[in-house]
């Protein structure tokens, strides 16, 4: 059987802009990758609610989960709450169990719980609560969409969080092989082995190194057998 | 007048399995701002053919640029130009120029122009070559849609001989103001303020750096001057 499908969906203006390289999205593969859920397709968009509100609605019905990175504070550009209740068409409100965690959160650091932090407790209807163990404030998952902090060990800690609540599959497994020679060298040989292995998924990095150019080949797949039997014939054909 | 808009595409399982992290967003990013060219959304697909003619149609038909990379190599997983010319329904064909190129670099290298190679001459009709000053094998511009290698310098060398063919608009700027304040206790403030200048973007974003925690306040727009007025006003609230 296939293994679960998953999306990620990074959002904000300061990735868009340059100002912020996300790391997020090549933490959630990795992650995925090792759970046996196939990272399918991710995408960025600036915080702007039609943008946010199209993209969940096309990714949740496309694929099994997805992903939300970042918007979710206290500051007036943080709209991914509002707008996956949007996506959804349910309403938000401020939620008691996320007040109550949120209060009691500020009390023990002796910080005003002022309206602005109180906006994190604005849930969507029907949503159950991420854990934050950083910083307290939740996310939630509502249907197949998680929705997260974009603040990096802050995320890195919900996906611990949910990940296990996720049905995994077979881990993808990956074997690679570094060859002292270009790409079109090896593209011929090595498509015709991809060919025989359909299971499968074969593929080629090329790379330069002091001065020196080569290729990875790297072979993927969820069957360790075979992807073994597939790597004795890389060696045999390149070593 | 708005600026321009562009989208990016990466195209390549190894970034979605987490093999590899990408950096060619991040560059496109910096430069696009820089030339006056808004970046309004990214995404990242696998070597399938049905997912990306899918994002190239959705996404040339919504920006006024799109920038693909990745995917125009010699091997078999790399079929971004095949699934090109499938987007646009046009033919693929092995075209004199490109080939002229490729059989002088690889004469010079003394290397074989083997068949595999020679897939890199497949260039969709009515595409106008993009120099690879790095390594030869071009890139193409049909349409709207910019193709571009994914090694991350010929990427970069490939952007910069296109940039200057496209109109750009008034380059994004920005103005950044760091307090040692959490986002919670900036963001009434900060929202007011941003609700004043509807023509600039605000947006905050948190941080913790030895052990203390504080926000980046930015402030981005064209006009300078208006910039420079919200800063002033900016400081007076946090500094």
């Amino acid at each position: 059987m296939a293994n679960p499908t998953a999306a990620m969906l990074v959002i904000g203006d300061e990735i868009l802009s340059g100002r912020t390289r996300d790391s997020n999205m090549h933490f959630l593969a990795g992650e995925l990758t090792r759970h046996g859920i196939t990272l399918a397709e991710a995408r960025v968009v600036s915080d702007d609610r039609a943008a946010i509100i199209a993209a969940v609605n096309a990714l949740r019905g496309a694929f099994d989960n997805v992903f939300t990175s970042g918007g979710i504070g206290p500051t007036h550009d943080d709209i991914t709450a509002e707008a996956i209740a949007g996506a959804f068409g349910v309403p938000i409100t401020q939620r008691a169990d996320a007040m109550a965690l949120l209060a009691a959160h500020y009390d023990r650091a002796g910080m005003p719980f002022n309206e602005a932090r109180q906006r994190m407790a604005r849930i969507p209807d029907g949503a159950t609560l991420i854990d934050n163990p950083i910083s307290t404030a939740p996310g939630f998952t509502l249907g197949n969409v998680h929705v997260m902090a974009g603040v990096p060990n802050i995320f890195q800690a919900m996906v611990a969080s949910v990940l296990p609540t996720l049905t995994g599959g077979a881990p993808l497994l990956s074997q690679s092989l570094r060859v002292n020679r270009g790409e079109g060298e090896v593209a011929d040989p090595f498509g015709a082995l991809a060919a025989q292995y359909p299971d499968l998924s074969m593929g080629s990095y090329p790379f330069t190194q002091n001065g020196v150019f080569g290729t990875n080949l790297v072979i993927r797949g969820t069957d360790a057998a075979q992807i073994d039997a597939a790597m004795v014939r890389l060696v045999v054909l390149f070593a």
